[in-house]
């Protein structure tokens, strides 16, 4: 039983109306693996790196139970960097650089002991390597959870449906949501997405939460509002993280559970979005994270009370 | 004991990406008195028409307990007409007119009857109007919501900061707040609104919920994800309906019942969609309605789950 998490390893530049942070820690499986970590050992990491990703970063999710068999380190090139600016509202981001660097080179190879997790986090990259992860495995897996962009539908679409019909639950933004579907409403828009593949379908929607669609049953994670976001960067891969960890945890795949999976993903969403970069996620007690879980409980939770209508 | 109710009695016309409708039965008064009156009555109703309204719909709300005393008819004059087109988005909308005909004559005189009203809902309209409704009453209310938008906010924030140390629940959206406390955070934006007067405060969101902040707590009304939202007009006055009618009828202002008004209140708003003008809103049957109710409730609940975090 292990869970598998494959993405990338990079710098972040960021700036936000709180601040700057340059050239530190990010990456979708950096992200995913810390946030996950809280809940579940081992962790098979698959990710590159290059000769700029500081080793004690490697050492330190080592020492949570991560496993660096599947990591590898180009000395030749730099690490992937991304550099962008939020706009004032936090919600929608500028893209300033990308620079692939060793990224361009990924083509992850599975250490034989990986091939048979269970638990499958596959982060947004291109759809070719998240097939290529996925044939590599032996068929066994309890979960596969693949999360994906608007890039990709844009340049890739066909290899992302050829990867969509492989994957048990998809985790996209409400526009994307639309832009897979064609579709405006996000009801229908689940119909078709269940069709392409995936039985579960997470739509986050940043600070206003996240549905999760499951045959013709509905729920919703709400966005814990946060009187400080610092730095929305990772929130997604947090969300993902916490999840999968959660879902590896109780072994469980199913609609009920996947509720309580998705408050672990916002859990940990909230922690990460309060900070730059992995300072807050590094650090949480069995008490804030409680603490937070109980936050989404009473957010979330009110009488019912079905009235009778009046007569007229 | 009774609701009074405060606002425009219309017509619209309506594009939406799913067709038009043209000089259909509108006004938030109107929705507020239809979503209302499936909980409560006496709903005693403050509002002007003009000539063109037709009899027919007030004998409709009168059927349905709705006093109309507090009507006033203008034989000369057309009544208050809006036209808006909806983006394809359906969150935003442009106004192709506004006519404000009967609406600019307007100055409320309460009858004797209704100033022990003790739920009041002011419906959106001039803060000087909505002032001058508060000086009316006999001071020994329940609980008085307020609903106000932008406009005011640009060019009378005088005057409505001064209705507003006067109302107990104010219901805005999520733009409106930021402006009205200068904060980007809904939550240090519902800090400084509590300092000016409403305890409660309720941040409508659309289709992505609603949020209600009282104190140090604060509870998520979602939105009810819909298959097709065929025309958003009057959705948040439903909403303000349901919210009062159900205060009314269960008698008790605290934020756990205030709650549950908001899970009425969504209720009724996701009702208001699903059809054009007041189709909906007509005849819904108290099966529709308690089921609805109860879709909230399984959008919402989920089951806690305290992990102890791993030891590494």
């Amino acid at each position: 039983m292990s869970i598998l998490t494959v993405g990338t390893m990079a710098f972040d530049s960021i700036e936000t109306p709180f601040g700057k942070a340059e050239k530190v820690i990010g990456g979708a499986c950096t992200y995913i693996s810390w946030a996950a970590s809280y809940w579940y050992s081992p962790i098979h990491l698959v990710s590159i790196i290059g000769r700029d990703f500081p080793q004690s970063e490697v050492k330190a999710l080592e020492d949570r139970g991560v496993s660096m068999e599947g990591l590898v380190r180009r000395t030749d090139m730099d690490s992937f960097f991304w550099a962008g600016k939020y706009h004032p509202d936090m919600n929608n981001r500028d893209t300033l650089t990308t620079d692939l660097n060793v990224l361009a080179e990924f083509d992850p190879i599975l250490p034989r002991s990986y091939v048979s997790s269970r638990f499958i986090m596959l982060g947004n990259l291109t759809p070719a390597i998240q097939m290529s992860v996925l044939n590599q495995l032996d068929g066994n897996q309890a979960v596969i959870i693949l999360d994906t962009m608007n890039f990709w539908m844009d340049i890739a679409m066909p290899e992302l449906k050829e990867v969509l019909k492989r994957v048990n639950v998809l985790t996209i933004n409400d526009e994307e949501a639309r832009q897979l579907s064609g579709e405006r409403s996000l009801v229908r828009a689940a119909q078709k997405i269940h069709e392409m593949g995936p039985e579960y379908l997470v739509i986050k929607k940043g600070e206003h939460g996240a549905l999760l669609f499951y045959k013709d049953q509905i729920f919703f994670a709400p966005g814990m509002p946060m009187a400080d976001v610092i730095d929305p960067t990772g929130a997604g891969d947090s969300f993902a993280g916490g999840m999968i960890g959660y879902l590896a945890r109780t072994g469980e795949i199913s609609f009920k559970n996947m509720k309580t999976a998705l408050i672990y993903g916002s859990t940990m969403a909230s922690f990460c979005v309060e900070d730059f970069s992995l300072q807050k996620l590094r650090n949480l007690s069995q008490d804030e994270i409680h603490q937070r879980i109980r936050q989404f409980e009473m957010l979330s939770s009110f009488d019912v009370n079905e009235l009778p209508v009046k007569n007229n």
